[in-house]
């Protein structure tokens, strides 16, 4: 009966927090999502395919991991700004650290800092970041039963992006079904389906991101 | 500096419900292996194969998950005893609710039960349940930098079971990096490259178990 007051306790801090995030974002006029998966879904790749299309859009990355660097320098080989978060054994990013990696980037000449948090189909959901959006990605091999087991991570995504789908046909993968499991916890997400291998389904992904960072400035410079 | 004195009591206490855990198995004659993995490694899929090659062992499964109970009905469906734990939100499985399944199953007549824990590379790490057994299920669509940046995981593990091996050419899965990153952080636990889907590997796997349950088996009796 201990543990849960004080999760609750830790959530709301965290909340508090990530909304003095989301004010320092709105002044520097960066737009922020947050980019969440399992281990080994493609979230860097799906980064960098990103960053590469949106080349009008200035864009930095926050990289979470449990441990290692592996994919800040795949990302600081591109050239983008990137600051590299090891949560030592945590299994999610919280809004707290996100602020302490802030000093690293500079966020005046940023229009879009994508931060790519511990590979995860469960914690991420619960910790707000300061984020305008969440990004989750899904991955054909993990196969197409995930909205059912992990619907918390289903029901707070804003758009999801189904990566490796070039190798539907060989993990027999049912996107009926797979949509079927998002639809059940959410009813408004868009779904793309992409692969960051061949290309497939980039452009349409971005198209739409493109989009809703226009209109994320707008609402900003609005509110 | 609240939230860690509370996570140690929860850990230590679980630890005592792991032990009494073990002590319940050992007097029961049961072995029993802690299966975790990321989402959709296949932990499910190499239940099943590895419990229809041990036939002349008679094996029962837990199944958890955050939610729903479609890996559970797989089980089910080959004529295992299972039960199937939801955590509601939790992200692994405890002590605790590895005990409240117990009286579901027919403990007495098992030899070997197979827990399968929450998709997850992270938490499931940290939680005894008080299994003989660690096995962490990798799989080759994850890349080969999962040890390098979950090295909890892989240092905890008695023996890892890398799965979706004949997918590795179409990857591009280096192996030998793979097991560079698991010899950082664990310098015994061997390593079996395996398919489910195609069956390759999964009899040098069995093979290996079969001979560490006999052993298990004498200890037991010895001990």
């Amino acid at each position: 009966m201990r543990t849960v007051p004080v999760v609750q306790e830790i959530l709301k801090a965290n909340d508090q927090i990530a909304a003095e995030n989301r004010e320092r974002f709105d002044r520097a006029g960066v737009r922020v999502v947050n980019v969440m998966a399992s281990p080994g879904a493609g979230k860097t790749s799906l980064i960098l395919e990103t960053a590469r299309r949106l080349d009008e859009i200035r864009t930095g990355v926050i990289e979470g991991d449990v441990a290692g660097t592996v994919d800040a320098e795949r990302i600081a080989a591109r050239g983008l700004p990137v600051v590299q978060i090891n949560t030592g054994g945590g299994c999610h990013l919280d809004a707290a650290m996100v602020r302490s990696a802030l000093p690293e980037l500079p966020l005046e000449v940023l229009d879009l800092l994508l931060i790519e948090n511990v590979g995860n189909l469960i914690c991420p959901a619960s910790y707000k970041l300061g984020a305008d959006l969440n990004l989750v990605v899904g991955s054909v091999p993990e196969g197409d039963d995930k909205p059912f087991k992990y619907p918390g991570m289903f029901a707070c995504a804003d758009v999801v992006v189904l990566n490796k789908n070039d190798l539907a046909d060989i993990f027999e993968f049912r996107h009926a079904e797979y949509e079927r499991g998002i639809r059940m916890v959410n009813r408004e997400a868009p779904i793309f389906r992409v692969s960051c291998r061949t290309g497939e389904g980039l452009e349409a992904w971005v198209a739409w991101l493109r989009e809703r960072l226009a209109a994320g400035a707008a609402a900003g410079a609005a509110g």
